[in-house]
């Protein structure tokens, strides 16, 4: 999995029926000082994830393994929210004090 | 899934029987400023997008998980046209004031 | 699928049995100004391309789904020979007219 | 597989059901100099690796193949624990003398 | 699949049972020159390949499709030694004349 920040969502309303009532968040990945910098990639939200929280999203054929996204032409699945990173003995991330 | 635009389209008659009849597009991914300015890929449509759309692909064992690609050897297809991208409050995308 | 061109050919004598009979060739990504100037890949040939030729590949398991790399340890195919690619209305790659 | 180094530990209450129990471990790859200094990476751990361990880990589906991660939306998981990596002759890595 | 070079082996005992017995090889991919300058990853040996020599890894569940592969948590398997790479009519590699 990686870690990524949930920074917006996406609306098709033309698309595969399978893809019916999933919500599509835009995701950016976190670099290595843990800050949204990186790549921005589509996941569907298994979670009830959202706007500004950081996530733990699964890529390819185990996107697919939540009974959402089951046989689904999804290959990215937010599938859980992150309440703290720690590096060492040190917090790198925490929910509770973030500001989002 | 990743944004991209439909840059263009690819012919190709000598092909894998399993792949007659499906349209291949040019995909440029898009960047982080949600400009065509990444990679190139061609995937097949499997939602009747044009030329000029943003769209959404999705890679891997994942764009076979539809009826016109299963079974078939395709890694990228085409499964949203996409209406609206917005990042926090802000609108990134906006198809119905896009110029194409 | 991405856009390549086959630069060469990989012989192995030592090899998983799976693989026997199979053409390996070299072939190297196009770039985004569509000149064979990405990675090098090595492609299983499933559509009887020759050396120059410009190809579609797939990857992962999708590379799996043809008759002669069904259940083999194959991760790239060549599944077509491309014949037009065009931007808008812009001819990029013309097979008839490329000099391979 | 790819070598990499645990960092630290990642921490998730709202989470897909089937995530319940596993370890969530932080892992930075090795780069060419076999120093942790590449993408982190989130991975299920499966062999009970610990903090500064330098471990192996498997991507995509193949990170299904265990016991605990069957079945399950992981793409990353922690197969082995490194005791020893050479490149010729030479000592790169080695467990029993590493300060972790 | 890709082309590489064996550069180490890999040794870990507190592993997945299902990995013993598998010979894990250190592989550095070559490059565009055919010099192993690249990334660097783990596979399992096939096919009894060994030090110094060019080989072909594949990758992904591609990497499953080997008698001793089938159902481990195994995401590189090198399939293939190479004995002769040519582009064009040069030849790049060729194993009877390689310094290892």
């Amino acid at each position: 999995m990686l870690l990524g920040k949930i920074i917006g969502t996406v609306v098709a309303t033309r698309k595969e029926p399978e893809l019916s009532g999933l919500r599509m968040m835009l995701v950016q990945e976190l670099n290595s000082s843990f800050e949204a910098a990186g790549k921005i990639i589509v996941a569907v939200d298994a979670v009830g994830a959202g706007q500004g929280e950081v996530v733990l999203f699964a890529s390819g054929s185990s996107a697919r393994q939540t009974a959402i996204t089951n046989n689904r032409p999804v290959d990215h699945v937010i599938m859980a929210v992150v309440d703290l990173v720690t590096t060492g003995g040190e917090t790198r991330y925490d929910k509770s004090t973030d500001a989002g």
